[in-house]
């Protein structure tokens, strides 16, 4: 509960943009996943950075939790408010503030989703590539570092934020970064913050990198015996210098369920889905050169396209094939698995994390983001029966321990929010307690969403 | 002075790898540039990452500073100190621990020198691409996030250090960073100490990435009317997706000194240099099509190649000059700014400095990593004229007040050190002082380094 004085205050402030109502709380306290609903006791709604400093204050002398609020769209609980307190939505701070064309640059507030910031671009020639699959908020985006399938080429959202404005859980507000391309001035406080999920401050501005959108565009779809031998495919390409905009993998059962779907009559084996960004000799050449290892490797069925309908068809496979899996079983939920590894190891990783699926009584289709080493089972539970949650659960920290034995990570692109907390130590080791000494330098009170990233008591 | 009995600690682990003599003292006190000397107490050469943790842990106990020490290549006085104490030298930690060629990473220790580096990994078809010029210790360029000629392409020391091994203020080790390509498992602790200039912890491992050399390389050369014609040239290219490997800059007064120098009768106005990677057919595309650019732009005498002798043969206007530059006024230190602004406000930049380094008694001629907005003017000065000094530290700091007026940075790539301590506040604002919070959390004692990037009592 919010003491009456801190609600005064912040009402003071934003009159009917506080809102308290059952209703809204509960919208603010629910999950994309299995986490059961946490509600704030409050949700403001600020206009501007020196609002999201006035209500960081007003809690920050009452001692209330403050959770930032995108979209909603996070997969681990980040947005929950498992203390209570106010959640603070962004959604009247979505505008596009400049656009520096010459230097690639945009400048936006936290509020404005990867979709509506590409719109705004269109014009301009210019590209956000980050592309999680969701069309998150870009502040949501930077503070989970996401990516997804663009990752390969135009990197995470670590790579693509060139600066921020923070409201600090004491009330101040700072600048980080620059508009220069680099800098070494200091510690790297832009890189800090991104990735911290609303901890260590709200972010309150963000200047991000664009990219030219390419001049031409090749898909390409492959069948493999293996996933090994798919991933041998992979990393011999990059070896070789090809710089695949999207290498995405689809795996046998994924195949499997689209044929039930819809009698696509796709061959039942793993498969790969890959596009190349550049001139149209480039992407044709980079296309081709794909196509002879893909064969090497034992390929079969390869085919590729540059013109817009034929590349949606090559790359159907991978547009259906969440919803496809999700309708496999109707009424179920996901638990989407996020384990990292080495692009050598993936194969290894993915034949394991196959092995203990099909041993378990739950269906699990795998698609990963190959390039980066980074798969997801889209593992089909039902919400209500507590069992196949906790067999959930323990088949994706079975995934998470054999990929921190392969020298990767816990989640590669979604976070740790509530449901990867316990594995941290497990990850870090002691540099997980660095990470909670410069929380209690930064938020002593541990007031900025209290709970995720960070054990506090 | 390091209180006796920390000596001889020191000593009891160190035996003769513990050197208190005057010379090699003095030898860790020296400054590349116009730094006094500031020498430390002693000098240790740990052989591995134990013994330095034992070091630091000694060092804690009793209060003596501790500076890292790669090849004494910083230009900002990063490695010298000024409250002495022990400086520990990597000389002896040198050895590249594990090249994992699928996975493009190697595991190195702090001292390897990136061009021995570059040697080891020949066989392998990578390389590591970061290039400050000097063969400086790859845990000195991580300290300081370095970069260089290439950084428009292949990115900085931020882009390339995939995980650490640190010893902290307090003689914990920890790990940070994975083998994934990516992660979104809390805090970004890597990018935090890359930058850090050895003032929260010692680096003692670095995992790296490596990137395939290229298949082809076409290098060019153009001479253009204006600095503003050469950066407008720049500009669109990269917002055209084109991605050269190099793009360097070469003002009209180094032309006139390397014409002065060999009668090389060079054409006196700005130049550029380029480079571009990649396949054979893709490098002469890039090239061909930035030659059109560049006559759009007024570009003359463009000039382009691919075999490596007429390569080397186009760019040795950009490798002669810094030291045809140091020959023009025999006996001169020189001073290098390195301020970083938008690519977009580089030419204005430039020009500011040229025109207030024509009212100065001093030379400044101009070479600049224009992809990434960052120049250097190498101002020549008589190392023991205060005067000129002073002149010389006028000129760097106007510089850099103009660059941060126009959005950039005090310092693109060489780092704080001593010499631009002064500047940070003006950079950062009230961020630096989160960044004294952060130094604070992990080196109460303030035992790292001190006296650098963050202002101590």
């Amino acid at each position: 509960m919010i003491e009456a004085a801190a609600t005064k205050a912040l009402r003071d402030l934003l009159g009917d943009r506080l809102a308290t109502g059952r209703s809204e709380r509960d919208l603010h306290g629910r999950s994309e996943t299995w986490h059961a609903p946490m509600p704030p006791d409050a949700v403001a709604y600020p206009k501007d950075a020196d609002e999201v400093a006035r209500i960081v204050g007003i809690c920050a002398r009452h001692g209330v939790p403050v959770i930032g609020w995108g979209t909603g769209t996070g997969l681990e609980g980040h947005a929950q408010a498992p203390r209570g307190g106010l959640t603070v939505n962004f959604r009247d701070m979505a505008a596009v503030l400049e656009v520096m064309e010459g230097d690639m640059l945009v400048r936006v507030q936290p509020g404005v989703t990867r979709e509506a910031l590409n719109a705004e671009l269109r014009a301009t020639g210019l590209m956000f590539p980050v592309d999680p699959g969701a069309n998150a908020s870009l502040g949501g985006m930077a503070s989970t570092r996401a990516s997804g399938t663009t990752a390969v080429r135009y990197g995470t959202m670590r790579d693509n934020v060139r600066g921020l404005e923070l409201v600090l859980p004491d009330g101040r507000t700072i600048r980080t970064g620059t508009r220069a391309r680099k800098s070494s001035a200091g510690y790297d406080l832009t890189a800090l913050f991104v990735g911290s999920e609303g901890t260590l401050g709200l972010i309150t501005e963000l200047t991000l990198r664009l990219h030219p959108i390419p001049e031409a565009i090749s898909a390409a779809v492959c069948g493999f015996r293996t996933t090994d031998a798919a991933i041998s495919a992979v990393t011999e390409a990059m070896q070789m210098g090809l710089a695949p905009a999207r290498i995405e993998y689809v795996d046998r059962a994924t195949v499997a369920i689209l044929n039930a779907a819809d009698a696509a009559g796709l061959p039942e084996t793993p498969h790969l889905l890959l596009e190349f960004h550049g001139s149209g000799a480039g992407v044709a050449d980079e296309a081709a050169r794909f196509g002879e290892l893909a064969a090497e490797h034992g390929g079969s069925d390869y085919r590729w396209a540059t013109r817009p309908e034929e590349r949606t068809r090559l790359w159907s496979m991978r547009h259906r094939a969440y919803h496809t899996i999700l309708a496999s079983r109707p009424g179920a939920t996901a638990i989407v698995t996020d384990v990292c590894v080495p692009v050598t190891r993936l194969g290894e990783a993915i034949g394991q994390a196959e092995a203990e699926i099909a041993a378990s009584p739950l269906a699990g289709p795998i698609l990963g983001h190959v390039g980066d080493g980074n798969y997801h089972a889209i593992l089909l539970v039902d919400r209500d029966d507590p069992a196949e949650i906790a067999c959930a659960k323990r088949l994706s920290d079975a995934m998470v321990a054999h990929a921190l034995a392969l020298g990767g990570t816990a989640t590669g692109e979604h976070g740790v929010g509530l449901g990867k907390l316990h594995l941290m130590e497990a990850e870090h080791g002691a540099a997980w307690g660095v990470m909670g000494q410069i929380k209690r330098a930064l938020d002593p009170e541990g007031i900025m969403n209290p709970g995720k990233v960070i054990r506090q008591n």
